[in-house]
């Protein structure tokens, strides 16, 4: 219940990617691998911006927008 | 109830830098401001390797350790 949900930063819009992601791996390439409760991965490059566990939210910027 | 505890990774070991971690924000010359549930701030500049939500942990790799 402490998930948060992954959001591609597209400008000034927020897209949602991923819901309920538990984990989230930074890899060598600058690429993140997230998982959620249910198992998903999803992997893209990019950084993350901001978080905000409270409001379980991930701002996500991807590389080559 | 969903803030996670900022760990510092060095080598295998994993040395607590902040507890009750609300908010992240990534900064633009590769710092992070970690922000907890009392309000306090810390900035250091480095990476975040791996976030596991559930667990309440983030691993912080800093720069120029």
């Amino acid at each position: 219940m402490c998930e948060a949900n992954v959001y591609i930063v597209k400008g000034d819009k927020e897209e949602l990617l991923m819901e309920s992601v538990e984990t989230a791996k930074h890899m060598k390439d600058d690429s993140w691998i997230f998982t959620n409760l249910f198992g998903e991965q999803k992997e893209l490059k990019g950084k993350i911006k901001r978080m905000n566990l409270v409001d379980h939210k991930i701002l996500f910027e991807p590389h080559n927008r």
